[in-house]
């Protein structure tokens, strides 16, 4: 039950975000864990832009996130998923490079949890701004950014505990359906 | 690191499937840590139709999926993940149902891999069958679709050996590039 465990103790951390260094070892992990996410079709169309370098995470912040993400800057890593949206199934207008990038995202997000790192997915930035900053290619879109962060509280648990005694979420009778759409499971 | 070695551990298992029932309180589980992913602006868009009336099952399997998939017929539950692209953010093309629907998606996978239970995300089924027979609304899209079984072998691991042996996926510097895109990370 360990993995659900995890599940439970993840929040969104932006608020949490110490300027320390990220152990490599670490890096490579989270990101480890989002390239063994299943795919559609086992395309893997989804790319991790990792910035490290802190002028460029600096100007990200102010240039391409919005006010309320601008924290951000503060962080030592800051990751973008991104993909180029021919690389994967695209059918009846669903574009499944955005599925297979929330897949790989959460594997990213569970390992960081587990590691005692704080993360946040976001996309309150500009797209055009993050692209020209980093310099995309054109065909390349970003599909959701996370800071990568030691919390500077003492432990995850003390980080996370506010935002998991508010934590919002529709009640499972809302969200599963047993049979018959609308008929709720519980 | 309990989370990363169960990230290590899920397989995709369409051939793993027994008609053994599932426990009421695992299916709930599963539902839960769905629940529990993050969504853009905490929208929580995706719902999930739990199909565990056997002659539906029957009746998706071999009218609404692919001869290749149509092995999910044995399963005594089959999860359909579905979104009203309209309860999620949309932005210059990007539907963030889609998104989200992997996050949460993810999670799923990973709890009832924690159960020990075979699970496989699939696409390969045709929409529009999926929602005459299911008679969801036409505003709902079907994103994803997968089993929840026991596998038929002594354990998870027996059950997922081959699979994980055989696991394909791109290299670290092909999929995360540091600072520069295209430059490799490790």
């Amino acid at each position: 039950m360990e993995a659900i465990k995890v599940v439970n103790r993840r929040a969104s951390l932006k608020a949490c975000l110490s300027g320390k260094k990220i152990d490599k070892a670490d890096l490579i992990e989270v990101l480890n864990a989002a390239r063994s996410a299943p795919s559609g079709k086992n395309q893997q169309p989804t790319r991790f832009l990792v910035v490290t370098d802190e002028a460029l995470i600096k100007k990200l912040a102010s240039e391409a996130f919005s006010e309320g993400n601008a924290m951000v800057g503060q962080a030592p890593v800051l990751i973008f998923a991104c993909a180029n949206p021919k690389d994967a199934i695209a059918r009846d207008g669903q574009n499944y490079y955005l599925f297979d990038a929330g897949l790989a995202m959460e594997n990213l997000l569970l390992a960081a949890t587990d590691l005692g790192l704080a993360t946040h997915v976001m996309t309150g930035y500009r797209e055009t701004e993050v692209k020209r900053i980093l310099a995309l290619p054109e065909e390349i879109r970003v599909v959701a950014a996370t800071p990568l962060a030691c919390p500077p509280q003492k432990s995850y648990e003390e980080a996370a505990k506010d935002r998991l005694a508010g934590r919002t979420r529709k009640g499972l009778q809302e969200i599963a359906f047993l049979n018959t759409w609308g008929k709720g499971l519980a």
